[in-house]
């Protein structure tokens, strides 16, 4: 048997896995992250992929997909900016090749996540495809006649940098104003929420949220707006309604079969979920929304290292 | 020599040329349209056709493309909707073979002219690129990987449809509403300015369009909002601003190397072709800033039939 390993490195593990030519999960093992040098992780992915390898004894592995929550440098095989593990200018492929003895190539983890979803998740048996994302940022990736949209400098996808407010917006964490992830990321939304609950404006959410060290959770917005709590109510319709807008636009210049909808956020709030279906359907043009449906991601945790 | 047919079909003739291989063209030949009805349109491009094979003897021409400005069925390789002609469910595609004797492919007219630019023209030595046009209608072609998106019902590209006001946005000629097109298409920018030379609010632009059949052209509406036209002015900067933002996000989300600007409006209307490019240069996220242009079509009239 010949497979492949695949590897997503996220903010707090390594996750290795043996991987077969279909997609299918033959082993796995996952390392925590204790250090986040580079020296550390690249010790750390080793480890976990010795783990998975053992576990799959007799199968030829011939290559590796990592999978980070970065961007890269295509060409260099090297991050250049992972901010969940504050990486800057680090090369990755060739510290890991030398580790594993094996080629290595780095995809982003939104990109791996979406090629997982179409080999061996909600993308089986289409050859276009969108994956959208709303966890702690908002990410997109789409497959383009059986193809990852990579972009001509590897950066496609950027969904949560599009402008959903052309002039004086909100703050986004890359630095620029009026982004989608400025008002629709989870750490936005929170953000949004200490804001609300600060300013006493929201007092149904500030009972919700009592005791929560990191401020109002998405879950929690989400009960609270629809508890009645006003404040509350603001930022969670208008994250449905930049997401729901931002994602039908996507639909409408693409033309895929699918959108697939994954990350925590839509994981852990039901309704929004719902809500951004609903508006994904409404916001679509008529011509794009012609055998279109709107699905959840299956792979959960595996689809990053079965793309990678 | 090996070259192929590329046919242009517009609203008022049919244009078809012999294309080398590299994209280079030939011989052409046009012919006017004075009945639409499908066997005529069908005569018309054949007539087309033997004028220009007839202008290069010796040219061993092996297959035939055609652009058309309609909705297309791939599968059936025939018109779904064409407004400018006012066709509706028409085999081209098999009309065609049997009038040339060639194996005929229909594209839609942008996702063509994009594939002229890409092959000959702004575009050439770029694998990822995108085209938006604003003419009559505002509308998209991207070639990801170095192959056109089609999308997975051959509708990819309709930048046009995408939704700039969720709610209670302006009647779009689609049946929608809140569409970019109904903003800042040409037929559109006419229609807004018609309304307020009617209503009196606009008395410089009336005076400019004096004499227009169909109402104030988009080089006057221009030249208004430069005069200090407060209407003028507010149709115009809407349209630049939602123009800007939506080339800008799909930059953001396809990463391509170049953005081709084409169409009658950004032809004729140099100051807003300007504030677009200033524009898209603004809100593009800084990732997909790097490296990236905005390019003017190169191929004018011939990048339909040298796509196609």
């Amino acid at each position: 048997m010949v497979a492949s390993l695949g590897i997503d490195l996220g903010g707090t593990f390594a996750r290795a896995a043996v991987v077969g030519a279909r997609g299918e999960l033959v082993a796995s093992a996952k390392h925590t992250l204790t250090d986040r040098s580079p020296e550390a992780v690249v010790e750390a992915i080793g480890m976990a992929s010795e783990r998975a390898l053992a576990l799959a004894p007799g199968v030829e592995v011939s290559g590796c997909g990592v999978g980070v929550a970065a961007q890269l440098d295509l060409v260099k095989n090297s991050v250049r900016v992972a901010p969940n593990i504050g990486w800057r200018d680090v090369p990755l492929g060739a510290l890991l090749e030398r580790r594993l003895k094996k080629r290595v190539v780095l995809i982003n983890d939104l990109k791996a996540a979406c090629y997982g979803e179409f080999v061996a998740g909600a993308g089986r048996g289409a050859r276009d495809l969108l994956m959208a994302s709303v966890g702690s940022g908002v990410g997109s990736a789409a497959i383009v006649n059986a193809q990852l949209v990579l972009g001509s400098h590897g950066v496609a996808g950027e969904l949560g940098h599009i402008k959903v407010v052309a002039e004086g917006g909100r703050r986004c964490g890359c630095g620029e104003y009026g982004c989608l992830e400025a008002y629709a990321g989870g750490m936005n939304l929170i953000a949004q929420a200490k804001e609300a609950v600060s300013a006493g404006r929201s007092p149904k959410l500030a009972a919700l949220s009592q005791g929560e060290p990191s401020g109002p959770l998405p879950p929690q917005i989400e009960e609270a707006a629809h508890a009645g709590d006003a404040a509350a109510r603001e930022i969670y319709d208008r994250a449905v309604s930049y997401l729901s807008v931002a994602f039908a636009n996507i639909v409408t210049v693409f033309n895929p079969a699918r959108l697939i909808l994954g990350g925590g956020v839509m994981a852990h709030c039901p309704r929004m979920r719902k809500a951004i279906e609903d508006g994904v359907l409404r916001y679509t043009s008529m011509t794009s929304r012609v055998g279109f449906s709107v699905v959840d991601a299956q792979l959960g945790d595996d689809s990053g290292v079965v793309g990678a």
